[in-house]
């Protein structure tokens, strides 16, 4: 048995989305599962290997919902177009550099590198239609020992020559043989379906998707109803849905039991989109920054939440400049403030603590039971130091957390763990 | 004479809020002014003190207009209330702290310290009502050799008792005597007038400014149109005004040639508002982080610039979390974007070289003639090292300079410059 326990300054959130501060308590881990949070350590813990943190502050990892990582070259550039032209100007020139795997390598290093190196333990990631650098990428990925999903993009219409693939046919063999090769290849990197879109995927290319989905029961991630633009889009290629959802779930690729499914955005899910969300348990990744970045607006979260939908953060980099999903976090309490003030009154701006159990609880949930410090849930924790943010003025514990969030980059991760192994920060 | 010479990349606005890109280019200065760019180094140049920064990023100093110095020991908490609440139960308890000139002092010296080494070579500072605490800040600021205005709030109603001013006569005494003693004391720190705002200032203290500003020729800085509730309150309070900034001219205190005055906020300011500030020539703090944190609002920017107002950027810590000029940059540019999306299509979005000369220009013109290295602009600059943004995409200057701003965090200033002198930054 490989049994630690930290002591530290811990907080995480519960089922009903409050912050729970443990000052000075001890957090168990046994075999890469968290026995829970104490105040005293248990006697027959006294032989476990024991890490006083002292003042510092113990969370558990952050989850990132969703994230383009071959965008990650050009992050906090191109903020000046809205979703669509933004995708041909800048996101598409910049993917089709990946057919060259020595750029991948040197690309993909700098993403690799800077998500092991933050507060996120677990990621969604959509990589680019490139089979082999999608692959390199996997590799790099798991050798951090991050939990990942990585997706080959399909993309078979609706974008320039250079970056389309050759045909459905093409897309599809594509995806099989590379889900076929990395379903078990990596212990910590595994595969997820990842048209881009429907503006971009042939229904051939959704219908063969969702073949192989039955076949090798991976999850599936992408966008949905982001902009106006977009949705007007999709409503025209797809005259026989209601909404845009029906546009996946019609190819068996929109959530239910065995089809894990994160869809980013919901800026404009109608109430029917969000009840089959609801219906079929599939999660959204709430990305503030993007959908504010490319002129999108901001989406009904404190809603969602309400209603019991599963909802995550993602970073969104490139439509988000920031890999931060403290960013994330702020974003979304900031965003909700301006949504109250200018769009709709009657729904409340988010706490600290709605932001925190998305980041953790909320996107936790699609990559198993982890999120929070609880008996059986797998432990990620991420351990801060915010010397750094030293004040004369005497916080509490939730104000002290709070800054963390708005301030992080003051701060300094000293130690990150992912289902109980520890994450080379150097 | 003291002459020195820079090479690196340069950039800065221009009068129409164009981004000029000077590669590979020098800027001199001389006796503290700058006598522009050059592409060679001029021959009569070769023995002036030549610095040669390679391929260094060098900017104009960034501009604070608006910021509470006191409220720096709580930034990034209190993130849940709008404006008159938050000022209630956040701003006035600390404020009231400073009346204990120990913890001034530990308090202003973490602010201090942490506006030297940013970005910003010239603020407008709000301080507490407390005259000696006040004067601790002025000491402490000028030896850093950043130029600044620092205000004595005054504040002598409708607030605490514990923060309250015992009277008029006893705020108008105070702020005499520390005018008196200060507006010739320090070479870099001067005293600015600083009513906190309409609800808190009798017409009596109002009065009394208005007649030690003629006395002493000191400019002015309070706030305007944040938000409705305070708007509906000032209307109350003073019956006889058409709008908001009525209540600061009938005392002479809102611009024209002889009151160098900036207001804080103007998101809600009405034509004829405007109108006022256009004819006095009152600049504008916008503050967007703040604007969002405290649920005000988006501040119609665009159309503030496109009708030529005055506009310069505040961080208005606490309200806003951070110091940084650059977050108040994009923030700038992220706001104006929502507010294109949910309030008014027909004003565009800001491009990040609005966002530089709001930042630079817009706001250093309150200074004097600073914020661009044109001839003749006293020579404010910031010279930043953006290596650990490498990247492996070949990016234009002008995406270099965009991501700077998106993510200034992760790069490093190397030296700073007020009026042609050296900023310590350790």
């Amino acid at each position: 048995m490989n049994r630690f326990a930290w002591k530290g300054q811990i907080y995480h959130t519960n089922e009903k989305r409050e912050l729970e501060i443990f000052e000075n308590s001890w957090v168990l881990c046994e075999d890469g599962i968290c026995k829970g949070v104490f105040k005293e350590l248990p006697e027959d813990w006294k032989d476990a290997v024991i890490t006083d943190f002292g003042d510092r502050i113990i969370i558990p990892g952050l989850m990132d919902l969703h994230v383009h990582a071959p965008q990650y070259t050009y992050r906090g550039t191109g903020m000046d177009e809205e979703l669509l032209d933004w995708l041909e100007k800048y996101a598409f020139p910049e993917e089709a550099s990946y057919s060259d795997l020595e750029y991948a390598g040197k690309a993909y290093s700098l993403f690799v590198r800077d998500l092991r190196r933050s507060a996120t333990t677990r990621a969604s990631i959509f990589a680019s239609k490139h089979v082999p650098a999608t692959e390199l990428l996997m590799e790099m990925l798991d050798r951090t020992g991050l939990k990942t999903y990585v997706g080959k993009v399909n993309m078979d219409r609706n974008c320039p020559d250079y970056i389309r693939e050759e045909s459905a046919e093409v897309s599809g063999n594509d995806t099989e043989k590379w889900v076929a090769e990395t379903v078990d290849k990596f212990e910590n990197a595994k595969p997820i379906l990842t048209p881009r879109f429907i503006p971009t995927c042939s229904d051939e290319v959704m219908s063969r998707l969702g073949e192989i989905q039955k076949k090798y029961g991976v999850p599936m991630q992408s966008h949905i109803s982001e902009n106006p633009g977009e949705i007007a889009w999709v409503s025209e290629l797809c005259p026989d849905t209601k909404f845009y959802g029906e546009a996946y779930d019609r190819f068996g690729l929109f959530g239910g039991e065995n089809c894990p499914t994160v869809m980013a955005h919901c800026v404009y899910s109608s109430e029917e989109e969000q009840e089959l969300i609801k219906k079929r348990g599939v999660w959204i990744a709430h990305c503030p920054q993007s959908n504010i970045n490319v002129a999108s607006g901001i989406a009904p979260v404190r809603s969602f939440l309400d209603k019991g939908l599963k909802v995550g953060l993602g970073s969104d980099v490139a439509g988000g400049s920031s890999l931060s999903i403290f960013r994330a976090m702020t974003d979304a309490v900031m965003s909700s403030k301006l949504r109250w003030r200018l769009v709709d009154s009657s729904l409340h701006q988010l706490s600290i603590a709605d932001a925190f159990y998305m980041a953790t609880r909320g996107g936790g949930s699609f990559f198993g039971k982890t999120g929070a410090f609880e008996e059986g849930f797998e432990f990620d924790a991420v351990v801060i130091d915010d010397f750094a943010l030293y004040t004369p003025k005497k916080l509490s514990m939730h104000d002290r957390f709070e800054r963390l969030c708005y301030l992080y980059t003051d701060s300094k991760i000293i130690a990150k763990c992912v289902a109980g192994k520890m994450i080379d920060l150097e």
